[in-house]
């Protein structure tokens, strides 16, 4: 349990994400455990490969989230956890479903509770159904967790939080000539975050020092919606 | 222009955004100017209103930014910039477009050039078109410029990544008991912005402690989409 | 006024489509009558430039009718018919929106009424506002009415019995040896109709023969969705 | 094989559709021929669970079809042909996404070859893959068939080419008092057409005679685009 210091006189604290309790992986050479992940923020995604809200917005927003991000910065994750008829969407019949949609991230397939029909990752998280979007930030820490469909502009708000979290992290820890080994162990990423790109990647363009550049042909530059 | 002082060596520069020019303003009983927008993330959004791309894009992304999020800590401000069409798309037109589309955000009707057919705040900005987004930070600084479509998930990055800075600010700057008198002037909210939610308004659900709560009929669980 | 007989004992009637009265006409070098367009089935689209769901729904369902069909069998035709914000949505207005949304189709700017706000096709349709799509057989009857928002399928399921019509017209009127002269002047395109493709123009695949063809690479046929 | 007389001077032949071969069916307490369906026209999907494209397209569109037609009219069946991954699309599987995705249509499962991935009915069809929607008209005649994606409109258009040939077989064969004996074999339901209504159900509005009716309130009237 971490607890962030709060100048105005409380104190707000976010638990430990819990492990990924997983029977096998898919998409990955070998199993991942969150430990790995410190420095990154981490979007684990809860699923069923029968569950029509994952497969019409869910998993699409997933792989949204995988094409805008760096990877190095954003890691998703899927986590297929089957709570109902466990004989049908099987590991093998999983597999299939990864290879006909094209899912690239590394998914984990919940390992399944011996007394119960709700597998353990799903368990630990209290996790209401399918499908559930998790927000882990870069020391760890559960920081949202929402169940069924949300918006791509609140989830991106969220993201767009834990990453300035870990370049202020970056910003404040690390002195101007450091070393690896004086790198915080909380926050990490001090050399591999640039401040002044962050989650500001994808932005077309920024405007950089006032000059004024006069844009070419004015006439024809309102951008058009396409059919 | 600000600089935001870099532990890593160099130094981060974001220019001040150039004030609003409008010949008039709707759906606001007086006139906006960014000065008194310190302290809240603001979203200008540049259209005209016969611009396709504006219409099915950029105005209903507006409108769902304003629609998410706190209008105390994001505030949505259109600016009508006509560069062609200038006799049809007129501030009569305007209101009427305005009223049609029920936009209930402050809209400025950008100042006309004597000797140009770019407006004058369109000028200031270096717009390419429209639509463009522009997002302004709480101290009043330009951050992202975006013309033609961009995400909802990489605006809504942009967002919460400025949000978390006020955030950050406040936490910083304010004294555990201050006043009102001893508030900073460039970052502004500490009393009104609530670190444990800031930009997660909206989260459905947020997992609090780590106490199991067995979810009820785990077998109807999976959220449906919707036709 | 024209009626089928109906074997079955009564009568069908269906009205001629009043005229179409327009102070001017866009996209077309000379103004259209409908009585030109006998032999035709005519999908007359009834907007305003600054409808939010003539924008939306109404004229992308115009344009998409016009991109499917053989304009030589489906006319579509766009009405301008302002109701309201006159002095607005002028002539001079449309024919920017025109150009910027890019409409192909002829259009009528509806004649204005002298004493009433609605112009005098609408009245003559007994519209009760915009969009409205109204279907004119090729007799130049009036077969369907729609106010607001109708579904491609029932839009296209009525023009597909509309060009049914047309071709057993030709079917049944038409000898084997005819010359123009001979062409009965209700129907029309004996002719010009291909009774084996007719409304079927734009189906990519029909099976000819039942002679079976072997498909090839069965394994990577799944037609996938797009992103 | 079936040809309509065509007083041009050819002959257009559609060949009948093949039997639909199934191991079992879904959604109907016993199975369904094609035979049975003379009368009616048939719109069969052949889908695969597990493919993206029908999942997102086909089985929508579908739905939609089925949601739109009277089912005495319009029979849309499902048919699930499994041409690879055989051992996970099973007719178990095939259930829980029945039942997941409520299509509540009759769905066969196309009957497996015992030497060939493709199964029997896909064979039949030479179907090139998944998604394929075929149309069969009152008569039980091929009259097309698509693989992929196939917009609303051309859809549309084709069924209601084909419930028009209902109603125009029906008026022109059924005497005014007929009795069942009397019908015709070839089209069937005289009496179940009402040729007044037909594909054009679902019309919100249709101009009957042309006398004037003042609209209430005009100035509110357009129509407006969702959220």
């Amino acid at each position: 349990m971490a607890a962030i210091p709060n100048p105005l006189g409380g104190s707000v604290a976010f638990p430990t994400a819990p492990p990924i309790s997983a029977s096998q992986w898919l998409n990955t050479p070998m199993p991942l455990a969150l430990e790995q992940l410190r420095g990154r923020v981490v979007v684990l995604h809860a699923f069923q490969m029968l569950c029509p809200g994952c497969v019409s917005h869910g998993l699409p927003q997933a792989i949204e989230i995988q094409r805008t991000f760096d990877p190095q910065t954003i890691t998703v994750i899927g986590l297929h956890s089957v709570f109902e008829h466990h004989d049908v969407m099987t590991p093998a019949a999983l597999r299939v479903f990864v290879h006909e949609y094209r899912l690239t991230f590394p998914i984990a397939v919940d390992q399944p509770s011996e007394t119960r029909s709700l597998p353990q990752t799903m368990q630990a998280y209290a996790m209401q159904g399918t499908p559930t979007l998790v927000l882990i930030d870069a020391r760890g820490r559960l920081r949202a967790q929402h169940f069924g469909a949300v918006s791509d502009l609140i989830v991106g708000a969220e993201i767009g939080r834990l990453l300035a979290e870990v370049e202020a992290s970056a910003l404040r820890a690390c002195p101007a000539s450091f070393t690896a080994g004086e790198r915080p162990t909380d926050g990490g990423a001090c050399s591999a975050v640039d401040s002044s790109r962050g989650p500001l990647a994808g932005v077309r363009h920024r405007l950089q020092a006032g000059s004024y550049i006069p844009p070419p042909k004015p006439k024809h530059l309102s951008a058009m919606g396409g059919a």
